[in-house]
């Protein structure tokens, strides 16, 4: 057999190489550390939101590299309390610039137990607990959906969902191309609304279907995709390439965890957003049940997935995923579900509304906020105009200089620490602010202040 | 806007919709659970290695149903315990039936500081600190590969991270794929081990190349790939398909997590295996550094990847990847690696060839137990003859026999609950053991006691 670089047979294997009695002293240790420094700060309002370092400066702060010999305990105490020293604060209630903000203890805790069990959901032998579980979620999702079966698998991310979604979509129709690749195939074509996450295009330039074949159709100004602009779509698309097929099923719908859904053959849930589970935790959901995902992603590995196994093999659902060892994502969501009911769940979706219904309220009210267009669900997209430019709106610069307000007034944020908010062009919209609030830590007080922060930062450009 | 099913307003917005207090108190008493029934529990050989259940009995015993109402603080920590209980413990130094077996509290520390910071690595402004740490771990890990320069990025398992090497090379050689998809390519073959991993399998169906241009190319006795066997499939592929180009590059290697590399153009490496940081940790690492990662997948999202920010944007690494959202999963081997230098890092994977070569001297030794091939790696691949069927190796049911010895030994262990170990058939070979020691808390003891285990449950079968 080959021989290590090193000295081998030197190593003793009468005595165990790991300390557990430091190591779970160590662990303690930590464990306080994020208590206070993590989990406390990082929902503390008065604490800042950020603490933003120049790369550089944190690179040297930081001293990341990786030496030769291990550091002793202090050192990596001190370690742990600069790592989350340094970090965004993504659970402050004043951190609005992703999706997945805020932070709920008993999802938390949740993520601790799926690090500790360290295990993978593709086999009941090793995974009885998770396996059983992700099976109950993934229905109680689907019942949501409206569907008393189907199937379904947990995906590293709602991005990862969608090309599960494009995959199967492509199986259904040609179950061959599973086999043949795609060039056996008719050109495909993918058509999604203009407003469509960018995981279409990364989906389709990984699946082989190509970015140019997919097809963008047309929103109404509530960003809604317009009806008979896909059918003209279709029809300009059939005509200028005869030889496309689409195929309208399974269509997938990406939903933020919320209880209105549509008629759709899959559903891309990801309760990491508006749910507050933690990343990652992304549910794909398919209305067949009659294997369709086993057949699409099945390979059998012989080594995982064996056939003369003594308890129900059905229950090893590993193959059902392209992914082989993956990480157990639906534990943090049940131990949730358990701690607040459906109920409690459905509560924060309704304050989710409540929020953004205030805000709205009052961006209409203020002076210098001007709305994008009516949101249609929780996200409020508007811009700060500064006194400057008040009453230039049909000016020839205006626009010009107001796309440069708001990463004007996000740099001024990140540096004072007081606050994260995304921004984004968007069509012929210059840069405006997009707000999103999902944490239910979030108060009246906060939103206040999040418009009085726009507004004071914004003044003087 | 779109009013939720709820009844909306009448959420007040005056008070934080969290308890953090009773949060945290929820978070130190689960700590103290998982220490005492996750982590000690699991790292104790005197313990069992799993309580198996029936799937029913254990769905009845968990009580999975996800309810309208909430359940208080004693109910939630009882669930905890349940799960803690009733899950197969992966840390054990018993547990040998997966490569992603042993804890290690330092890199369990970094899961749990990972899990509180709860970000994703796309963006410096969302997670300066890990952004500055991936930068830092992949430039370190190709250093051992043998670059000094090159690109990289953390995937979701090491299929999603081969899949990415096999995107990579379609883009290298066919940048117009990206948009065009495959039809406009020729048809492209994929030659591999017919070891090879079978991700490779999944990577060609998701990727539109299909299963059946993945050609398997013949290896010796050890494992290992026949130069002169692939050039002769290359030369049939080519006569039979005549437009089938293939590419040999960029070739991925995947590795375990050790120190002994070939050339290639990239390589997938998943420290998650034999670094044991934990599920999940696999670098995809290119030697390219022309940024052909962020040209293959990068499609530059104007909510995420603003180029008008005031900080260098080329740190905004998330567009290197297919995923959007994505776990943040070199922080746990940083912390691991600065905790124990790379010569300890070392000495782990010394001492895993230590007791291989150990294991290996045993079953030589012992009688009934016979190797499959002699090991190449720290793989040991062993079958085991109970006496009934010693001596007659000549007869034709032998190796029907033999291959229902092992499952029978698996369902013992497993209802015994002492240790657990992989078997599978491969090839001709019929079921046999496939013992991989990672972990290094595994001592000489254990594996005397790993065969005597064998040798005491196959002695009547």
């Amino acid at each position: 057999m080959a021989e290590p670089s090193g000295s081998g047979d030197s190593i003793s294997l009468e005595c165990p190489g790991l300390d557990t009695a430091a190591g779970e002293e160590f662990l303690q240790e930590v464990f306080q550390i994020l208590l206070e420094e993590g989990v406390r700060k990082s929902t503390d309002v008065t604490q800042k939101v950020c603490d933003w370092k120049e790369p550089q400066e944190l690179r040297d702060l930081l001293d990341l590299e990786l030496r030769s010999d291990g550091e002793g305990r202090e050192r990596l105490l001190q370690r742990c309390r600069d790592v989350l020293r340094f970090s965004v604060r993504t659970g402050h209630p004043r951190f609005f610039n992703q999706l997945f903000s805020g932070l709920d203890h008993h999802a938390l805790a949740g993520r601790f137990l799926t690090e500790t069990l360290n295990t993978s959901p593709y086999t009941y032998e090793v995974a009885p607990v998770l396996v059983l579980m992700e099976e109950q979620v993934l229905a109680k999702l689907r019942e949501l959906v409206g569907w008393s079966s189907g199937d379904g698998i947990f995906a590293p991310g709602g991005s990862m969902s969608n090309m599960l979604a494009m995959n199967v979509a492509r199986f259904r129709r040609f179950p061959e191309s599973r086999s043949r690749g795609n060039w056996d195939l008719p050109r495909l074509g993918l058509f999604a609304s203009q407003e469509s996450h960018y995981s279409i295009l990364k989906g389709a330039a990984l699946l082989g279907i190509g970015t140019d074949n997919v097809h963008l159709v047309r929103t109404d100004e509530r960003g809604k995709m317009i009806p008979e602009e896909l059918e003209k779509e279709i029809q300009r698309v059939k005509a200028e390439v005869p030889s496309t097929r689409w195929t309208p099923s399974p269509t997938s719908v990406p939903a933020t965890g919320y209880g209105c859904m549509w008629t759709a053959d899959s559903v891309t849930w990801n309760p990491h957003k508006l749910l507050m589970v933690g990343l990652q935790c992304s549910a794909f959901l398919l209305h067949d049940s009659s294997g369709l995902l086993q057949r699409c992603h099945g390979v059998g590995a012989s080594y995982l997935f064996q056939r003369d196994k003594f308890y129900d093999v059905s229950l090893d659902t590993g193959d059902k995923s392209p992914q082989c060892g993956r990480r157990a994502d639906s534990l943090k969501l049940w131990i949730l579900w358990k701690a607040v009911g459906t109920r409690g769940l459905a509560q924060r979706v309704e304050r989710a509304f409540s929020a953004t219904r205030y805000l709205l309220e009052q961006v209409k009210r203020r002076e210098g906020f001007q709305l994008v267009m009516e949101p249609e669900f929780i996200n409020l997209c508007f811009w700060f105009i500064p006194p400057s430019l008040r009453g230039q709106e049909n000016s020839p610069e205006f626009w010009d200089k107001l796309g440069k307000v708001a990463p004007a007034i996000k740099e001024k944020m990140i540096r004072r620490g007081s606050m994260m908010v995304g921004y984004q062009p968007q069509g012929s919209h210059v840069n405006f602010f997009r707000q999103i609030i999902t944490n239910p830590a979030v108060t009246r007080q906060d939103l206040d202040f999040f418009l009085d922060e726009i507004q004071e930062l914004g003044w003087d450009l």
